[in-house]
């Protein structure tokens, strides 16, 4: 999407071994306009997958989910990485490991907002390596929910993450498509 | 408002001890068209205030903020409980108690996204004892900025938070105010 690309040209950093800095839009400071056109073109793009839930991992995916799930009218699970005390002693959970915090975490859904009629597309803002998404997926196969597709703002490709997800053999589409971050460049797809 | 307390009033549920669960539509799953609907009336309540900013704690205040936010034409920052690789060294920190983990956490704001020049609305899911929100009033202030309102989805007023941010001298504004919890009961101020 060439809004997203403008912006990570104009104001995403390449800090280095892979590492995308884009946190004065996208996760600890959000444009809520851009934002919302990412929400728009990625509804666009599952609009016919029939889609009953759109499933995420806070915290970062909360912003991209919701507004992606504004405008196909469904609800929004987003996975907690510490159980609230109003979530029952029985929930789904797995791990996955955080590239913030150096180590796994739990990805943990309440089976009372997933079921086995759920028809899930999942939303996250990177997909890398996929560890998060494939965690998230684990999570609503546990249920018995069928995932429909995956969408993400920001693929990085030689994290190879794709692989990984296109044996589930559903729909992937990232708006921003990063070849390589070699030599302090970032490289698009279409670039 | 009328549309979240009949939501609240249907779905939410006391657990006793002064929790409230509504994990079915604002904090695990989430209703996107009611939280659009929220933030379109608090971003219609704060319309006059000239802020320039919107600040709110990760993970639950993030959907609220970017929904007020997004009809305000203003940026959100949420402050993040775990230091990413992104960000640099020198940050704002505070500590504030998490009602979900039982200890204080860090709210940490890169100086990056909040200065001097700003006037800050800061949106969060709930007001209760104040506790979060006066974090990020601290966070705020060090940077030099201005708190300019303050507006929840949901105030319990009997844990007395209103009490703790009426100093600021900065309009407080709910959209459902929950005065009582006693007996099992959800008893709103305007009922």
């Amino acid at each position: 999407m060439k809004e997203l690309v403008a912006r990570i040209r104009q104001d995403g950093k390449n800090l280095g071994n892979g590492i995308l800095k884009v946190d004065s839009f996208i996760n600890h400071q959000v444009d809520p306009e851009l934002m919302d056109l990412c929400g728009q073109e990625l509804a666009r793009r599952f609009a016919n997958v029939d889609a009953t839930k759109v499933l995420t991992a806070e915290i970062s995916g909360i912003a991209p989910a919701l507004l992606t799930a504004l405008p196909l009218g469904l609800p929004v699970v987003y996975a907690r990485k510490t159980k609230p005390v109003t979530m029952p002693d029985q929930v789904y959970l797995t791990l996955a490991p955080s590239h913030t915090k150096g180590r796994m975490v739990e990805l943990i859904i309440s089976p009372e907002h997933l079921d086995e009629g759920d028809r899930v597309l999942i939303i996250d803002d990177f997909l890398a390596s996929g560890a998060t998404i494939m965690g998230l997926v684990r999570l609503a196969q546990t249920a018995g929910a069928r995932i429909v597709g995956i969408g993400t703002l920001i693929e990085k490709t030689f994290e190879g993450g794709r692989d990984l997800l296109e044996q589930l053999g559903v729909p992937v589409e990232s708006l921003a498509v990063i070849t390589s971050m070699d030599e302090d460049q970032i490289t698009f797809a279409d670039s």
